[in-house]
């Protein structure tokens, strides 16, 4: 093969090849006698997420790739390039989706990996570095509660005590075998940092700010940070006849001035910063009792893992002012911290000249979701594109990005690797 | 016997006996290795239930009275007058509780009427009316769901379709030939209006009112009135990360705002009135999910019907203010109504005469909980003396009224009840 030039004219993937193989992975998973729009459940380590990556497997080979999977049951395929010397080009995504979800969640990033191997090989362009592309297992991780599990692997990052966990009768080794993994090599999964001159993904936004602003690419700044806190209000339950106002300490009066203070304290300051109180639990929860303890999620995502903390403290001074002016007790703790990661700003840069050079609007915008690309910032250079989610739907059936939307990302995909990769 | 005068001698109340008596009756429905002050669930018709009305009337046999149930199930007593041709003076309670209840509720009402009875019969007075005790049927309506059972039956008030309830795997009629009643005959409990002279009930306050202002008689100046809403909220789930505070319709949100909005318009002017968000259910319940649907109870008291009618319109009209706000939708709907009753002007009077003899200072309340009087209330003058309640705590094992207390009730009930059959 000749390496090609690319300055001028940009080879483009087969937006119907593309929009095939989703609607193909897409029967994986589908639900019984459904059709494409009503979504898939495609759990990490079922049965649905085995013949799908069957089904993947198949169309890396039908690029000309030669598959592998690691201890973690990562699929990898590698295209040499130039310069065998170099790290290569690593890009991909995921297949496995959240019960009930959409079919574009992960799936496009991951079809769009070979579609872009594809579209060299057909145009015949050979990169100086090597590219090389993977589908990591279980990145939703509502299996075994453990989220962006193949990239934790990759990156050394999976909690100790995985191997231990068991979900739906089935122990975690047994489940990793079942999908080709190798439990006791586990940490042979693991890559060193540097292994890779950058790390790209292609995503839907998830959100609807792209399709509000009319662009059909975002440049991902990087992904958030998440704070989650669990919020204990005591009060005391009584007769809600014979208490007289005055007299009450009710326990989700207190509760809902603190999810209206959460609200105002996060939205009084500029940025993307976003707080969701999403889960409330009341006890005794009758009607005819003032409540007496209600219990409360408090999530806080921000890029800024500074900002976060500051909105949290000042969530839990206003909710010692609640507490006083309710006469409950208010206990705020934090439940767990995920630290996001930042884009590389060059990986930034060359996403936003690919898209201008194929004459797509974008704007930068952080990712609220989580992606296994956090996990390779770990080991180097990362970025990630966006493309437009409609209505901002996503875990849903009703998720959705145009096909001419699909392409476009992989377009994007396609030039971005061209570049970094030369 | 020879009607002693009681101008300025008073008969007291044997506090000793009723202490007695009170505890006597805990045993049924106690916790199994418990204490008095562990409670009781001695639910209506249940075992405890059958036993608890066993010993009421051994004790009402010991106070020489003849008990005979009606086909409701409640026990009667009468104590002949001297003028046979005049209508009875009429009091009681219950002595069913709700599930992990306490030891006053109804129960010192109930005992302190035998209590009565007997110490009049010790003094050997006798009243120009005859006097006629009564213990209701299911007051709580833990059982069946239908409270003042006893009560609604003698005021012809059953819902009409009562006797096809089951409950427990039970069904009514058969739990109420299991207590001695008789649903064949059911209508045959019915009372006619002017059966009694009045209806008298001793009762502890179930809130903290009297023990607040150091008073240990309340005069009842009537049961309030009831209304209750569902209100439901629709917004709509999103992924918790991606979705900007802008783009949100979170339903917990909006019900958050709506639950500080009722205690704002309930607390905004002056009155006994109160409201009590009790109840609410999230979906989808979940940390990173904005909540996409909320559904809670709205409860409003007051003596005036009118003025919770008017304060529910307020909260609606606020409804439509929040939904507009955070794009949600709002539909607030009337679940029931219990239409309460004021307590007759003269018998009202009355007890307050009957503490100011007896050197008890007492203040005028309204009943914020339902009671069998409201029923009684259908039928002739009504009565309600009330005991305070330690932290204004009911329907719970720390439920407590003092002794002395306890003895005051009983002697402020008896003076009454004198004063009324004379």
């Amino acid at each position: 093969m000749a390496l090609r030039a690319w300055g001028d004219e940009f080879p483009r993937i087969n937006a119907a090849r593309l929009r095939q193989h989703l609607e193909g992975l897409s029967v994986h998973g589908r639900p019984a006698g459904g059709m494409f729009a009503d979504g898939v459940s495609r759990l990490g380590f079922s049965d649905a997420d085995v013949a799908g990556r069957a089904y993947v497997t198949k169309v890396m080979r039908s690029a000309g790739l030669e598959p592998r999977v690691d201890a973690a049951g990562n699929i990898w395929a590698s295209r040499a390039g130039t310069d065998p010397r170099l790290a290569p080009v690593l890009f991909g995504s995921h297949i496995d989706s959240v019960p009930n979800g959409g079919n574009f969640d992960g799936d496009l990033g991951s079809l769009s990996a070979i579609e872009v191997i594809q579209t060299l090989n057909e145009h015949k362009i050979v990169t100086r570095r090597p590219l090389e592309i993977v589908v990591w297992t279980n990145e939703e991780g509502v299996a075994y509660g453990i989220g962006l599990f193949g990239s934790s692997a990759v990156a050394g990052k999976l909690p100790s005590e995985a191997m231990q966990r068991e979900w739906g009768g089935v122990r975690l080794p047994d489940a990793l075998r079942k999908i080709g993994g190798n439990p006791e090599r586990i940490e042979s999964a693991r890559r060193a940092a540097g292994s890779f001159q950058c790390y790209l993904e292609l995503h839907i936004e998830q959100g609807g700010t792209l399709e509000k602003a009319g662009l059909p690419i975002g440049v991902v700044e990087g992904i958030v940070s998440i704070d989650r806190y669990d919020a204990s209000i005591r009060g005391f339950a009584n007769h809600a006849g014979t208490t007289p106002m005055g007299e009450r300490k009710d326990a989700l009066l207190a509760a809902s001035r603190l999810v209206v203070a959460v609200n105002e304290i996060v939205t009084r300051e500029s940025g993307n910063q976003v707080g969701t109180v999403g889960e409330m639990h009341v006890h005794p929860n009758a009607a005819n009792v003032i409540p007496g303890e209600v219990r409360h999620s408090i999530e806080l995502r921000d890029l800024s893992a500074e900002k976060i903390e500051r909105l949290g403290e000042a969530i839990k001074a206003r909710a010692r002012e609640i507490a006083t002016a309710t006469g409950t007790e208010i206990t705020i703790s934090k439940r767990d911290h995920h630290t996001g990661a930042p884009a590389t700003p060059q990986v930034q840069e060359a996403i936003e000249r690919a898209a201008t050079k194929l004459g797509l609007k974008c704007r930068h915008l952080p990712s609220g979701a989580g992606h296994d690309a956090q996990m390779m910032a770990t080991l180097g250079p990362m970025g990630m594109i966006f493309t437009p989610s409609i209505g901002g739907i996503s875990h849903s059936p009703r998720e959705l990005t145009h096909w001419q939307d699909c392409a476009r990302g992989a377009d994007v995909l396609l030039t971005t690797v061209l570049e970094m990769a030369s």
